[in-house]
């Protein structure tokens, strides 16, 4: 099975579209967890399990661990197997280079790390991207419409009456099919995600910027047109709770989230 | 001594601009090394011994590290810990994400990394640069114009007269100065880098492309019109021997590039 159809199948049998964001910081763990680099993974295992029922997909947010080093990417191999099987893994590195380094980068999350997906910046171009479709039966999401501020200081200049992140999206199909290649479109602009999803209406979007970054779901949703997607909550979701139950608050936070997505999709 | 104050003294004291890149590939390896994991910093380490008169700088292709995961990031930092105080260490790295992952990648690669410098990737705009630029002292080149072919794709795209690229250094010199950020600029665009150099004539320019990239040392010097920048070699540096003898080949050709350099400088 391809990571796409492992992605859709998670998606069926689970009727859920959410996916974890794993921000793991350990300044933020509920209060049974040391505050240490040592809490990361028990931290991860717990809240993987809190969620497992409602979530889809996780996202492990690269940065977060390779804050700590060699250490930091040991914990993402383990955090991947703990979820390998069970939902669809995005390895959130925001990786792209000239070709032949994108090679290694392609190496690295989809055979080392052996993740069903990878995020990939645009800036650098076809050769950047190429290596990581090269593993076709792999997802590569590439960056279009990112959710923070900073995506109105490029992403949205105009050329040819048309923004830059359509112009992304528009030479990325040439590159890739609805089943190797996604993009990232923030969920905090619903109004640009629903001409990307007249443009676009198969592939899959995958949407961050749910929970603390406050994107309105109805809206979201309603932009979203049905469309494939996959809608990311990462602090709003993995620190619901802080005391000795944080596990049950967790729990009931990826049902709410599951749930409020499920009410706009027909 | 920041970072900046630290690249002039070095290429000061060392007559050059040459930067070894480490791309380090075990497929490539001269014929003493076997050809596994285990041989990769004992290749570093020799390189750097053989180019450390000629070399004011060394840039650690991360992703040629990442691919083995944990092993590859502890190998990182103990070449880096070879290089330190010897030289300026450039992890090229290529990071970027949201103001909240920023700060962890810049984490990574100036506290636990402690990088002089990195590159980062400019599309996601402001907050995903600003975190790196709050280390005042290091050194941040964001990428304008890169020297691979799909440069053509996105950076060339025109926005009121003027390509994405130099959108991308205007918007960059509004976050910080000539000494805590640098710009990427392929060596293999001669003519763009001449324009580039006309509009920022005192920021430091990493030009990447001579060697196996082919860039023209001479119409590449000219064009930079003795500007601050860091040249780098990878490939074309530290595969220069294959045999017993390959020490001597790598020191002879980082000499030989420092030496072209030198030529074109006043």
């Amino acid at each position: 099975m391809n990571s796409y159809e492992k992605l859709l199948e998670f998606q069926k049998v689970k009727n859920s579209r959410l996916c974890v964001g794993l921000d793991t910081d350990i300044n933020k763990l509920p209060s049974p967890f040391a505050k240490n680099i040592d809490s990361i993974l028990d931290f991860n295992a717990e809240i993987i399990d809190s969620t497992i029922e409602h979530a889809s997909a996780y996202k492990i947010n690269f940065a977060f661990y390779e804050q700590y080093g060699s250490k930091g990417f040991e914990i993402i191999k383990e955090t991947i197997n703990l979820i390998k099987d069970k939902a669809f893994v995005i390895a959130d590195a925001k990786r792209g280079d000239i070709g032949n380094t994108s090679e290694a980068y392609a190496k690295s999350v989809y055979e080392y790390f052996d993740a069903d997906s990878i995020t990939v910046a645009p800036y650098m171009g076809e050769d950047s991207i190429i290596p990581f479709l090269k593993y076709d039966d792999k997802m590569t999401f590439i960056l279009a419409l990112t959710s923070n501020s900073g995506s109105n200081d490029f992403q949205r200049l105009e050329i040819n009456n048309k923004p830059l992140f359509m112009h992304v999206i528009e030479k990325s199909l040439t590159w890739g099919n609805e089943k190797n290649i996604g993009f990232v479109t923030g969920a905090t602009h619903p109004s640009d995600i629903e001409l990307i999803r007249e443009f676009i209406p198969n592939y899959v979007l995958l949407l961050p910027g749910v929970g603390a970054q406050g994107a309105n779901i109805e809206r979201l949703m309603i932009a979203n047109n049905n469309g494939p997607c996959i809608i990311n909550a990462s602090r709003g979701v993995i620190y619901a709770g802080t005391g000795e139950n944080y596990k049950h608050f967790v729990n009931l936070k990826a049902n709410y989230y599951k749930s409020e997505f499920n009410k706009y999709i027909i």
